[in-house]
């Protein structure tokens, strides 16, 4: 039960194959080159997506395009960025430094931003932030209301920042909050908009909402080795997913898996559940129980237990979990 | 006709498609886990072998490992790395420098390589040469012979230099060599064994030949996002390939239509025609004259241009392109 | 009051005077050539010295010959690296991640360094520690017992860390700890020998307990721009510090004088005075009061101060802000 | 017989000395203070001047306010940031690529601007080139006249490129041209302006005319650990130089003596001698003859030898060479 090795959609692998006829190399062929058209549509707004292969790629690819490599990234301490992409972002952007804000559910607020920068002496001994990254959906599968959202970016441009959304699991916020793409999104100079997790198979959308950033990402992203010469297979999978709304729909369906999960395990529930993720007050000999039982997910420290929802759920599946949950 | 756009085999497909059943993430996977024993059938001896997604990638990752940030690497200066792959090297070395040699057909030769070091004084105010890397088959086609080859290596280590071969074209040089893999490649740390250009999608196999150096690049490769959570269908690529011998096919299929131009080319070629790129000297009106008869190829300077084949190249296509050149 | 911009002692002066006369440049000169036997006479072991013009110089070549670019370095939360050096560190390594640890008065214990290292996972997803760094006396002038040290650098050794000590104020604590220099050091890798804030002019000392680092390390310096053509003038500076027990004489004048302020502030001190810093609650009015009468000082947040004092204090302003103190 | 480990001259002694009062730490200090009016009048424009101890690293602090870590800076082939500084520019830029050009003299021309640049191809697989570095006086002693580098720079201009001038030189090539700084400086956005070789200890002033590179590479000063806390002992050096125009009379002297012994040289120079270098053919029996008089001098290769002139040549020395030079 993991989003992020699940299958792939049958309607991406069609749409890879449909893409096997010789195009020009790299982002030259025709399907690349529909991808802005394809997110201008769904976002309402120019832009410039190039594919990239991972989110980490695509996060740090986008960091390193507002933030000089003297500068800082306001994440929250949770961030996948800081606590899962063995320094990449450091590497991207040679060496900015990440800046650790707090905040519930491993969302940032106005308040826990600027207590974070109010931190920092505005002197040259001390690396002076330039940029905020945001994960819509959070870590613990928390999203941000437009409103929370708008608040939040409205202090970051107060504070001069540049602002980047991790969107791994974009599709599972917008989902849930059941709003336009560009109301979860907000204002931002960047979004990396996660496939990979929702029925693609190695293909992100780095999307630029302002064109010059696209050029310079163009060049970095070729100089860190991510431009394949068969960039159509990748354009391929990302239209798949965002034409006829498949984006969507893959993540309702692992979003209401994790919703059927956690109202079984309701009273065990350390964040309430909005995406596709469920976090679970479990002991070990609850976990083992379960495992038993053929059920796989995630220790997350010593009581608890990380349940991830893929968009290929089994109906029968997770409601045997549910049952065994309530068993337990 | 190109080698870096074309489609991708069969085979390759079929063993994609057999890998859609879900297993774990990255590199933990069964496919991922059989490259390391499938390489060191291939090459008579233990070797660590992780996929990335372009050879760029994996040149680079290779290049980091076995060279510091303030050393330097040799190569030609017509190879990938200086001319084509946009600084990538200095980034993922953290700036080591590369220090470029001559030689005919872009092949370094152990003169060539002697007269690149005999130029650096042995002081703290000039980079030091750590590594060498070697392109078989040359920017040009060109294939180091097994001889040959062993002389360099010797040389590289008389100074002290480790070794890394960018094998995009391996697959062409040992089908021209019509020698063992390992003959082919001689004593080297680290091999970019390349399948994209050989009827892969997106994958290359990046073969370390000393285990320690694996540890490193695996950290590496997840810090440069080259770390994609699928890792299974990127594995699925490269044991299509090399399972049965696809590679060799394929690469020999490459060859013959090079060879069947070239000889129809005999009297304009720059160079000797060995794996799969022909470089003719044709005039601007001859190479105008052959593009509007539907042939696609590049220019090479004003004077000449380069033709490459790929795995799929129809026969009718070959001959009906090598009529063209004779009756020019 | 304060340290880092305290006028050049005498000695310090005369001999840089007396090494006018030229002689070989960059660390060629005899000056230069007696520094690793003047400083394993200190330690009583051998080493390598190389002058560095500032400390933050001085710890980042250090830690960048100690940890990899993917490795991290665990520090104190408080420590200079990760407060004051504008993200040196980072730079230096290529993009190491400072690992923050906790500890009462900015010291490490091998509790609060357990504690860093165990919120690790040992997985390719996290930055994984290669060294720690040790502030000697720390930053609130507070210093490591022998023993207190050894167990700290024994723990650090079990968990396969290199060592480095950050020593801008090591005259300090060795004055203050009357142990020899080995003991208030310990076996670390490299240390970083302060003499800017104790009397010198623009040199530090980069001590290398393994000679090993040291080749590395200059060539390090030369990338850095940090080897100065007229490297004898810093070489002058240290000689002079560490012939004739200069730099603890001039650390005991400080620390006196520090000790007689902490004194007069005795019940309303942060931390226990050792070095020569003190760190004492002082409301707003009560710093207005005394900047009125002329004394100089850091604001410490908004309810403190922090008075560093010289080698060169004169007793009469010492003892008027000690007067002042107890008159407030 | 060399310029860089030359004695300092009695005037920067005696402006140190007169610098040892306490004053505000860093750059915060009366004289540092005052470099920007002392520069702005010497170059008739308003400009930013930083103090770094060498000039490798105001070089390298310079091209990295200019060029992006993905770019390339164009340099002659036998400048010093290509054969002399260890890589540093590419630690500093982060792996931009120096991009060779060719010159008689070590003196670019427009002409060699252009062919450098068009071999470049406009793509994302190619390091495109953002700056310049011109060096004035050339590593042949060679100066730009105010025509050629008013050309240069045009050129540049019109290529979009930045200008950087590495001055170490810049004294002696201004005694030559006997013209304004400013015209022989030309219109770059950065000028290295050398004291270290011209009778300062160790301190170069790093000219900024554009102030929003200022707070730029302020940072990055700080970065690379080169802001000195004792900054006004570098101030006082600087200052010293321009104040009553000991620069250009040192430089002077130089020159004088290089003249001398050029002309006693005149038909062995492979340059002619211009600013504080001579460059004379020399076998081997020439030179072990003239060390055993007791001259010194560096090797040039197999057949040649360099001498470098200092502010203090004695003229007894430099007769003596000179007629020992006509004796061979």
């Amino acid at each position: 039960m993991s989003d992020n090795a699940a299958s792939v959609h049958p309607k991406v692998w069609a749409a890879m194959q449909a893409a096997d006829a010789p195009d020009a190399p790299y982002d030259g062929d025709a399907l690349s080159q529909r991808l802005d058209a394809a997110f201008a549509d769904l976002f309402g707004q120019p832009c410039a997506v190039l594919w990239v292969a991972t989110g980490t790629a695509a996060n740090c690819l986008a960091l390193a395009a507002l933030v000089p490599p003297h500068g800082g990234v306001i994440c929250h301490r949770e961030a996948h960025v800081e606590t899962d992409e063995c320094g990449a972002p450091a590497f991207y952007t040679h060496g900015a430094k990440l800046i650790l804000a707090d905040g519930e559910g491993a969302k940032l607020t106005p308040e826990t931003l600027d207590a974070a920068i109010g931190q920092i002496r505005k002197d040259v001994h001390q690396v002076q932030p330039h940029a905020v990254t945001i994960t819509q959906a959070s870590e613990y599968g928390r999203c941000y209301r437009p409103a929370e959202l708008a608040a939040l970016i409205r202090r970051a441009c107060d504070h001069g920042l540049a602002r980047h959304m991790d969107g791994a699991r974009f599709a599972n916020a917008v989902a849930f909050l059941n709003c336009s793409p560009a109301e979860a999104c907000g204002p931002v100079d960047a979004l990396t908009f996660g496939c990979v997790k929702n029925g693609g198979m190695g293909a992100e959308a780095l999307v630029l909402f302002d064109p010059a950033l696209a050029d310079l990402v163009r060049v970095r992203r070729k100089r860190a080795g991510h431009l394949q010469s068969k960039g159509r297979y990748l354009a391929a999978q990302i239209l798949a997913m965002v034409d006829g709304g498949l984006w969507l729909d893959n993540a309702r369906a692992a979003n209401d898996a994790a919703t059927e999960i956690g109202a079984a395990a309701a009273d065990r529930l350390l964040h309430p559940v909005e995406a596709n993720e469920v976090f679970a007050r479990l002991s070990p000999a609850e976990r083992a129980a379960l495992r038993q039982q053929g059920f796989a997910f995630y220790d997350w420290g010593d009581d608890a237990a990380r349940f991830v929802t893929a968009w290929n759920a089994r109906a029968d599946h997770v409601s045997a979990l549910s049952r065994a949950l309530v068993a337990l």
